[in-house]
């Protein structure tokens, strides 16, 4: 699909159905976000990618806007070192978005929808996913085909109109 | 543009063609920016437009890493409101990251790179950009055409490999 229409018709989806990803397709997911870029290069993240039902159930439980994982086809779990202050943790929930969004958009180029999810129950995702001490699951990006309506290229987004979001050269 | 090819030729790019960018390209890149999904769909940014050349060395002055400002064709100024506690900068900075990304890849769908910069000095930024008191600015995101070889697909990228960091079920 052409990038534009891929950035136009990627939207969040919560419902999915039955449908399975074909492998070499999630891999091309996993491997935009392994592509993303990093401060410092320092690629501050693993992903573990979850197809089991089960796993997938128990992974809606850690948090309470989480419920979408349990039906998704699979779900990527971002894993991260743990950060040592402030300036660290908002210098990785940048990269973080970074590596989401491209995923979200090789994801949407390929018909696949998805919704990201934050987490808090970390001694249940720590259960699920046997992750190291001192790392912790940072986000988790639910995919599948969607439910409902298939992507389309939206032309009207929900968002604030480009006159009042772009400014030329001041405020 | 195929999609995955506009993923695998974006890169960082500091040294910056005199070539202008068209007013419909760089229109492109920053609708792409007001489409990014947010956190309870909130869209916490101002997208500043730059392409004045005074403008543009001045804000290659807000941070030792800024200097690729003074030489790209255009910047565009993420301002967002001053977040009131950790968490709600670390949502920040996540929803900044997704801009910035789809930005960065609409612009290399159209042959444009991009790096982006941090920012130290918010007294020199408002200086320049005139936003409002509660405003800060987060990143700036310089684009243009690459002063060396032109965008193309990466088949190595330097990153770390995907069986390193991809994990399947569990760690």
């Amino acid at each position: 699909m052409e990038t534009w229409d891929a950035i136009r018709s990627r939207r969040d989806v919560r419902q999915f159905s039955e449908r399975p990803i074909a492998d070499a397709h999630l891999e091309r997911v996993l491997d935009a976000g392994r592509r993303a870029p990093s401060a410092g290069n320092l690629q501050p993240w693993d992903f573990v990618v979850v197809r089991d039902r089960d796993q997938l159930q128990a992974l809606a439980g850690v948090w309470q806007g989480a419920g979408h994982v349990a039906g998704a086809q699979a779900v990527i779990a971002l894993v991260s070192s743990v950060p040592g202050d402030e300036m660290q943790r908002s210098i990785l929930a940048f990269d973080l978005g970074q590596a989401t969004m491209v995923m979200a958009l090789a994801a949407a180029d390929l018909g696949i929808a998805s919704a990201h999810s934050a987490v808090e129950d970390q001694a249940k995702a720590q259960g699920v996913l046997a992750f190291p001490d001192g790392k912790f699951l940072a986000f988790m990006l639910s995919v599948g085909y969607p439910a409902g309506r298939p992507l389309a290229v939206i032309d009207r987004p929900d968002r604030r109109p480009y006159a009042d979001v772009v400014h030329q050269g001041r405020w």
